[in-house]
């Protein structure tokens, strides 16, 4: 049975250097290439074994022969750069690959990128664009990790079958812990400018508006609560990545733009008219709606067993509660503190079983611990 | 020297019934009384010690005094109702109270209530309306914490110094942990549009259309990232008191929608224009105004020491990493996972001074940890 054993990252940033880690812990490959613009990307992924050499992508030097042996002998070739660049790479690298390799991407969109590389790839290459739904907060191959696709929703939007090809790379990905969904390139773009790209740029926005203000008035932001820097997270994203992002996939966004202005005169109105029952319906049914949330998910992810613990009177409280729960075996999965405060607040835990949170619920009770679950 | 003895509390939810408890453990208060239309809060609330006990609002009985003598001896009245009842509660109470009496209240907009009240209220009684920003992800007095107005930012709204009971007010608040701001209601008022009811607004029209879209292909919810869950997470709010609170505050609301929409259109004409340089200058400009947020609040918040640990490769970190800071003697002041999977992520972890932050990197280092400061 044919297997994917040589594999060229290309781009050893954070997604690069972790699919490098996890196919070397995971999967039956045997060695793993990476290149990169940066030095410093190649030393650190070199360091920490997320490749095992640097590979060059330039023609072979030889003036007998163009071959570069390197990219000659890959069964698999990552693309994991900025959106912007991929078709660029493929026209520069492809007469150097093998017949038959698989050449598969990372990009946040998929439609740009297909239409330029269409027509002008070799037809024994075989690609199969990707977007893994992951990240992390510390960006390049000093935050790479090898669980980063474990139960990640990873996104293929396959061109062709490939005689079987398709299936070497699926087979790959879920050894790695990804969630593999396939669809069309253009539903892709459609649902990431819905389930990314306007959010992004509504977080972006407000800060925007709200930033106006607080130039006026610095209290602003003092009056901001904490609820404020969470709606406004993701503003923090990278300029150039998201500059990119908008460009590839910018009549979806509008169209999401457009919809979002309709429902936001809807506000409006019922504010011009001081339409108390219609303001009241509109909010209960967004409550409704945003609890639907991780329901729908749960085919994908497992439910969600939580606790919310009061730890304003136990001081140490949260050693205690997770040192308690570990000498117990009991796995927490997520934590986190809900009001952030110099003392007390409410712990939130997460488990991954009903049986887990049963059992973590009887030990903090014992421990006079005030809980809430669900 | 005067001071505040005994306190009513007109409404024990969650504010009350914190305030409650805040007031019996940190002041002289000597006695807190409780009423709520709600008998199972005022059970709760006389359980947990927050109210020593249940006041009555109505009239006396005795049919040769009308007194209520337990009004009559309060030095001060906390309304901790909704906005939209608390100038009906004035009226229904201000007979009974004694000479000198101040009344606060802890309604999120002031002016409404504020011309409400004016005019109406008796001379002898000092009105001082306060807003405290803090809150819990538990409501109702099953959530009371007396730590609820540590740290945490109070606004105080004067109308009138009342011969010096303002001083009064303010000491007992500061007691129990607030940060005071004072201002006036109309600048609260436009403030807290711009800092709190606009990012509201906004997190419910974006749930609105990106769940109109997921209602016609559910894959949507699977693809929204951890992002989606913060940026949405204030709407879940409930809609009773926020259609309260946006009638109470429609102009300045609507102001900020309309400022809101411009910059949206700034955007959606540089998509429109594929305007590479335009977009990045945008989303550059904002990311730096966002960083300003938590740098802004330092005069009020403690900066921020901050660790971020790589926990992939360590089963059971979360236990491992709390108890052997606990052991040290060093508190976490806040804790969360940056990625959540079933394994590994990173942990953050916020301390509250710089030293604590240096004693920690060195105890997890040597176990063997990878993290970063800031």
């Amino acid at each position: 049975m044919e297997r994917i054993k040589r594999v060229g990252i290309i781009g050893v940033g954070l997604l690069g250097s972790s699919l490098g880690l996890a196919l070397k812990r995971f999967t039956e490959v045997t060695e793993v290439l990476g290149y990169d613009k940066d030095n410093q990307h190649i030393e650190t992924a070199l360091e920490i074994g997320a490749i095992d050499n640097e590979l060059s992508i330039e023609e072979g030097e030889n003036s007998n022969s163009k071959e570069n042996k390197m990219l000659k002998k890959l069964d698999l070739v990552v693309l994991a750069t900025p959106v912007g660049v991929i078709s660029k790479l493929v026209q520069d690298i492809q007469e150097q690959l093998k017949s038959g390799v698989i050449i598969t991407d990372v990009g946040s969109t998929k439609r740009k990128v297909i239409n330029k590389i269409k027509g002008q790839l070799r037809e024994d290459i075989i690609y199969i664009p990707g977007h893994p739904m992951t990240g992390s907060e510390i960006s390049g191959p000093k935050g790479a990790d090898a669980y980063l696709f474990e139960n990640a929703i990873y996104v293929l939007t396959p061109l062709q079958d490939g005689n079987g090809k398709f299936n070497l790379l699926v087979e790959l990905l879920e050894k790695i812990g990804a969630k593999l969904l396939f669809m069309s390139p253009k539903k892709h773009d459609q649902i990431v400018a819905a389930a990314s790209h306007l959010p992004h740029i509504m977080a972006c926005t407000l800060v925007d508006a709200v930033g106006k203000v607080a130039q006026e008035d610095e209290r602003v932001f003092s009056l901001t609560a904490g609820g404020f820097r969470d709606t406004t997270r993701i503003a923090s994203g990278d300029p150039i990545m998201w500059t990119d992002v908008c460009l590839s996939n910018s009549n979806f966004i509008r169209e999401m733009i457009s919809l979002f202005k309709d429902r936001l005169a809807e506000f409006d109105s019922l504010l011009a008219d001081a339409d108390s029952q219609g303001l009241y319906n509109k909010f209960n049914r967004i409550q409704s709606l945003r609890e639907e949330i991780p329901k729908k998910k749960r085919g994908l992810i497992s439910p969600v067993h939580e606790a919310v613990i009061n730890i304003s009177d136990h001081p140490n409280a949260i050693g205690e509660v997770t040192s308690s729960l570990g000498k117990a075996g009991i796995n927490i999965v997520d934590i986190g503190i809900l009001r952030v405060r110099e003392e007390g607040g409410a712990l939130r835990l997460v488990f991954s079983t009903a049986e887990e949170l049963e059992e973590a619920k009887n030990i903090l009770i014992k421990k006079g611990y005030k809980l809430q679950t669900k």
